[in-house]
């Protein structure tokens, strides 16, 4: 029983949980996990901005067509995934370090933990590319955590204050280039792979520049 | 004869022009072009900052042969392909608002030409990869020069402040995108191209990183 649940089983009653990942997965109740919780903010950008954004990097109803065959492909795979983009991070010691206790400096393996289970609800939600006002908040949320504003509150993790900007962008590689094996294994053909793989690079892309925002000088987003 | 070239033959002289575009190219005495200047303020980032954040990207030595592969390849192209981005500008709202005068709000056709040519020479500079402290220099003068710091100075254009962050890394898709299709013009192989478009999706994503800087809070970056 995580402190969330009653709070997830509530909102499923009032018939607020609707989208996301634990729509298809009844599974979550993953602390921590808050898409489409009524608590959050509003994000501080609009659809209007969304639309813009996407239309500048190409991202058309193809790519979500592409993104919603890659869930059923994923699906069973999130954990083999998160092995290997953990062991990347964990190889990396410039990313590691965001995981690192702040005073030992020594990886937390409760903080990696954690967020160990939102990621894997993380690459169903961003297969089902529902780009409404509740994943709108939802990423406004996600960069608070990455940013000093709430990083290490969800898990209350004794980690470093913030992911440098840099980085969050930047991820979107190896993110999206250790993804396409997995898209490979069952059984779509070359093109397809490639268009999903096009897909994800520009949805990974797309939400770390959401993520940025709170990083950002105020009237230069 | 511009204003810069008799600069830009000086530092030839003093053998401070060696790298970029300029090296391969003996024609630009481009305004505003500054690959190399003495007068460019140090970047404030390091080459050991750059040198993780390449890590973190996934960009390797195989990248750089595929950039430097990629530079025969599109040297008589870049006409053709700047047709193509700049035909996406101007039929993107979003963007073009950038090269319009900040009164009138229509696109100034001298401040889009102005940049062009150094987009041109900028492809080249970034097929070479010669990621040394002059190229981080170059890269930190290229994001003043987005950011409302030093926006529309090089060529004295009447045109809005600033370009807003969210643009920066979302730009990285359309140009390597439309990118694609010349590189497969001159007969290199599939894998060759794939290659090829992977390492530019890196490195055009690395800039707009480091362009991004200005843009970002104190201590963030």
């Amino acid at each position: 029983m995580t402190p969330l649940k009653p709070l997830i089983v509530g909102l499923a009653l009032m018939g607020l949980h609707a989208t996301g990942a634990a729509q298809q997965n009844p599974t979550p109740a993953v602390p921590g996990y808050a898409y489409g919780h009524k608590t959050l903010a509003k994000a501080p950008y609009t659809l209007a901005d969304l639309e813009a954004l996407k239309r500048s990097l190409l991202f058309s109803e193809e790519d979500v067509k592409a993104l919603r065959q890659s869930k059923a492909i994923l699906a069973d795979q999130t954990d083999a995934i998160l092995d290997v983009w953990y062991g990347f991070v964990a190889s990396t010691p410039e990313l590691v370090v965001f995981f690192s206790h702040a005073k030992t400096g020594k990886p937390d393996g409760a903080y990696l933990a954690a967020v160990r289970q939102r990621f894997a609800l993380w690459i169903l939600d961003t297969a089902d590319a529902n780009h409404d006002q509740r994943w709108l908040d939802w990423q406004h949320e996600i960069g608070l955590r990455h940013h000093r504003t709430r990083k290490n509150r969800t898990d209350r993790a004794p980690s470093v204050a913030q992911v440098n900007f840099r980085y969050l962008p930047a991820l979107t590689i190896p993110v999206t280039t250790t993804l396409k094996p997995f898209l490979a294994k069952k059984g779509a053909t070359p093109a397809e792979v490639e268009k999903m793989h096009a897909a994800w690079v520009k949805a990974v892309l797309l939400q770390t520049i959401l993520w940025s925002q709170p990083y950002v000088r105020s009237g230069q987003f």
